[in-house]
């Protein structure tokens, strides 16, 4: 395959992560670094700032600025939530060609791994030689291939730690406690709440994910029982939960572009499932609910260091198979090499139809019944959350 | 006055803090190392565990699980929102009594002080010898005397980090954001969000606070004009805010012991503010809210170096006054030392009756207009968040 040379064009697409800007610069200073590159271009709003011609010129910015933004959470570049139709993907090969862009990365989750590609289609309609890379985000590590998407482990710790403090909360004014945790289609996110759990009465005591149907009837039966055993109650709810017709069990009217229905913002699904809660169980009964929102995928200062460094070296690679010619489009992935139970990770590529349009569900193995998950899946995340906290408790010695 | 020799029983109550477990280890302690303390015994679930003789024995516990819980947030003791009745206070001190109880702390807020300020009332009445300690913890900021709350450190750089995440979220994918802070009648906490604010365009562009009257129109009036200026508005919620007649914006039915009204624990608020923005601003605008909930007081693995240290000194300074009979009862406070721009803080004690009830709302001096936060707040809650990340921008270099 030729080497080419040109310009580098770099755009961010979808809702942000804690180290989604690691990805942005590992790209930008393996471009800086390699003799393919000329210029290196940003695309604000990634493929809407293509269409209307908003570039900016990263190849300016010092190494200083650039450590330190990958270390700020969310779109540096700014993000977009579009899909562009096929017209406008020809207008965007347009942009690329006008630009001499050579080299084009687009960071995202699968809806940005489609785009890539319907891109590279155009491209090799027209005949125009452009190095098309999807580099992987998305805290709801719902991307194929890869074992798990950079992005993930940093929400993961959130959303641990977060389930670690409530646990100890519902300890402290015992009652029932309801957590909703982003994941629209997947449970990934929800599931590591597990790692809140040390000792044998730490909750959350049911966790609920779109893996499986929810039943309203079952799921005031669960809570009833575990409030009866335990005293209190913490439970973990993914926002996609929905009914055996796959309908969502609270919806909004609002959908994007790409047909995703709105979900977060809002915290109508935990305060209906509460209010139902103290409907058949009692309105005097201590009943909450929490809806963790945007702060699990932005929260600022609490990364995973494994994550941080994983997406950063996802963008160097990205980069680097581009700019050596070694293939001409494709999606980064992590594969997981686990020897003698310590944790390493490589960064290979795949096929971008392999990793566009469809999501990944929690492997079965995973799952417990229809509301738990089981401890086998602690292995899975515990490498990928980083440094976590932990909770002691007090002997409580009698008299 | 006499040194007294006896046991001691430690208490805690009302909502919890990240640090509440710093003050129990430093008032534990202290108790161990003092030879006017026989046993040291904690109450389960505050003053209800006293009324039920549910007391454990602290004083077997090994200094490394004290130091492991010291790190745990939420009330290790277990917690309760409980106000007893004169007839209560009287059966507390025939327990106190029985178990030669001669040295008591109660780890609270301005209820607990007067919890505290009552039970010491009921044994001068009954000419029983006991030093009566409020140790004060909220991360609401709103007790009385002390420069700041043992607690709200820790809730600020929550919040503060939240808002600095969510800010590069909403510039990402620009939009309306509310986010709704903890906070029943002060704005303290919902005033630290002034920290995310970096760059001259950052968020939170509104803040509203309970110590200013909220007036609909006004605030649809503010979201639109910022909006209009940033293209985007994050705004800053307490979850206190009320109208003209002191009535809440949104209110549940349900009310503690104390007469305080659930304002966490439902997105309710934040929901409502959103679909009024829609409804006036226009059903396409991208409006999203947040209602950050109990994560602010108990979030794991995020608290503030100097609240944890702090709050482990007030324990340590309650425990002291009382086993050296240096004051019969009282309620420690922090004062705020500045000498040439670096801040150090003493542990002082006053008066139970100072701090009991009350709640003091933020200084007229620290708000700006009816949507703002004055800069100079700033430099009170800055040293109290210990360290902070920072959030970098790409320079957006032309072409």
């Amino acid at each position: 395959m030729p080497q080419l040379v040109g310009n580098a064009l770099i755009g961010q697409s979808g809702g942000p992560t804690c180290v989604i800007n690691q990805s942005l610069v590992g790209v930008i200073e393996t471009c800086m670094d390699s003799d393919a590159v000329q210029k290196i271009y940003g695309a604000r709003h990634g493929i809407a700032g293509i269409l209307t011609d908003d570039l900016i010129d990263l190849g300016r910015e010092s190494r200083e600025t650039l450590e330190a933004v990958a270390k700020t959470p969310c779109a540096a570049l700014r993000s977009v939530r579009k899909k562009p139709t096929r017209e406008e993907c020809v207008e965007v090969l347009q942009a690329l060609k006008r630009h001499e862009v050579r080299f084009f990365f687009y960071l995202g989750g699968n809806d940005s791994a489609e785009t890539a590609h319907i891109l590279n289609e155009v491209a090799m309609q027209e005949n125009y030689e452009v190095r098309l890379f999807h580099v992987p985000k998305t805290i709801d590590n719902d991307l194929r291939v890869t074992d798990h998407c950079p992005g993930y482990g940093s929400a993961a710790k959130f959303v641990a730690s977060a389930f670690m403090g409530d646990n100890q909360d519902n300890r402290s004014l015992p009652g029932i406690k309801i957590d909703v945790v982003m994941g629209r289609h997947a449970g990934w996110l929800t599931a590591a709440s597990l790692l809140a759990r040390e000792h044998e009465d730490d909750g959350p005591h049911l966790i609920y994910v779109p893996e499986r149907v929810f039943d309203m009837d079952r799921f005031i039966a669960d809570v009833e029982g575990s409030y009866r055993r335990n005293g209190r109650c913490l439970v973990a709810v993914s926002e996609g939960i929905h009914g055996p017709d796959g309908e969502l069990i609270v919806k909004s009217a609002e959908t994007d572009s790409h047909g995703n229905v709105q979900l977060s913002g809002s915290g109508a699904l935990g305060d209906m499932l509460a209010a139902e809660v103290k409907k058949r169980l009692g309105s005097d009964l201590r009943v909450r609910a929490d809806t963790f929102g945007y702060l699990q995928r932005s929260f600022a200062g609490y990364a995973s260091e494994t994550d941080a460094t994983e997406a950063r070296e996802v963008g160097r690679t990205a980069a680097r198979i581009a700019t050596s010619g070694e293939r001409p489009h494709g999606s980064i992935f992590i594969q997981r090499h686990s020897t003698d139970g310590a944790y390493r990770a490589s960064f290979e590529v795949c096929d971008l139809k392999e990793v566009a349009k469809e999501t990944r569900d929690m492997e079965e193995g995973f799952l417990s019944g229809d509301n738990d998950i089981d401890p086998s899946f602690r292995d899975y995340v515990r490498p990928l959350v980083g440094q976590m906290p932990t909770a002691a408790r007090l002997s409580d010695f009698p008299l």
